[in-house]
């Protein structure tokens, strides 16, 4: 047995093994894990009315589970809530997560092996609302420190009414599958010697200077944990 | 009259009004594929053995349409081939398509005002293959240049092989809208007095160097479109 295979790592399934690229899939928990938390948005897909809906959100992953949280009148996250068990369907909200960073554009010699370098994650399951109210204060606090962590701590935490009108579901890691390009062009042999610039052009995610809110009162610095400070 | 509701613009429909925060949704055209154009990469949705799948991929938009290309051996461009009136149900495949720029996290005194600044475009309705050799070959180099324009002139075209390895689906803009978070926190009245930092941190996807093939043929210089270039 190889150490990659005694690394903690998501079972594959059916649909978590790609038709096309398998060598770009990854499994293990440490690749998954990284992808998620270097971001915080991602884009959640479910089924309203039998049509694909697909809706950027904030996420935040503790251990092995995401939350989404949202407004109580949010059309899916009402769903998630109001499936339980009420007219025979399967409890919870059938969704696909998925999370994408792209890290540079690909310039092959061909039109054809065009292509991006990205890191994704993409989580099928079904997301259920989280109604008790201790896990509930923590994924909220999840979600802001996924963010920027430090700052749920440095913050006025949801009172009552807040968290009230705050859905939160959770999503367990289950069926889940990362998929990773990276590296230069896969050029044809024959067109090596074409006059055309070929390489990688790297992206990424830069923060700008803090903006400080007009009627931020007097005193106040820029907290450690802004990425961006001056 | 006024002169806003003169501009050419998408049709609200049930699904394209948000529940929430509707003075966030727009509809013209101008702002839409603003959004659009600014972007290369989407989050594509639809719907397998009965449970959504959102997958990144890349996306050109050439006036009223959107163009999206993979392998003919993809699941979901398989799909929207095959459905055409094989077995009774609709062509085409129901998808969900979405772009979304992340222009800033904004940081509030409460932990529930935080947000982000954003623009977001979804699009809903039925993609359909591509089977028109002049169209296919069009879209096929919008897609090129929608990620840096300029290229496709730059670049090997795609000979028969690999036209026919590639299928190119279409999505017209009919039921779309457009949703957009800007500027700062909007905090309670008796929360401005408390003693954290509220305001905006700024988040832009920026280029790095271009970095060149290791077999690039010397003396090709990097070309005038690419952003990143020293």
């Amino acid at each position: 047995m190889t150490r990659a295979a005694q690394a903690p790592s998501y079972a594959p399934t059916e649909r978590t093994v790609p038709t096309r690229a398998r060598e770009r899939a990854a499994y293990d928990h440490e690749t998954v894990h990284a992808i998620l938390d270097s971001a915080y948005l991602c884009h959640l897909g479910f089924i309203r009315d039998g049509a694909p809906v697909v809706l950027p959100t904030l996420f935040a992953r503790v251990e092995d589970r995401l939350y989404l949280h949202g407004s109580t009148g949010s059309r899916p996250l009402r769903e998630a809530g109001r499936a339980h068990g009420t007219d025979g369907a399967a409890p919870g909200l059938p969704v696909c997560v998925t999370v994408t960073h792209v890290d540079g554009i690909v310039l092959a010699r061909s039109a054809f092996h065009h292509s991006i370098n990205y890191r994704c994650v993409v989580v099928h399951g079904t997301a259920h609302q989280v109604t008790d109210t201790a896990e509930k204060t923590a994924a909220l606090d999840a979600l802001v420190d996924h963010v920027l962590p430090g700052r749920a701590a440095d913050s006025r935490p949801g009172n009552d009414k807040e968290l009230a009108a705050t859905a939160v579901i959770r999503l367990d890691l289950r069926e889940v599958s990362a998929k990773i390009r990276t590296g230069g062009p896969n050029d044809e042999p024959e067109d090596l010697s074409l006059p055309y610039w070929s390489g990688v052009l790297p992206v990424s995610p830069v923060y700008g200077a803090p903006i400080p809110s007009d009627d931020l009162a007097p005193g106040i610095a820029e907290p450690a944990y802004l990425p961006g400070r001056r």
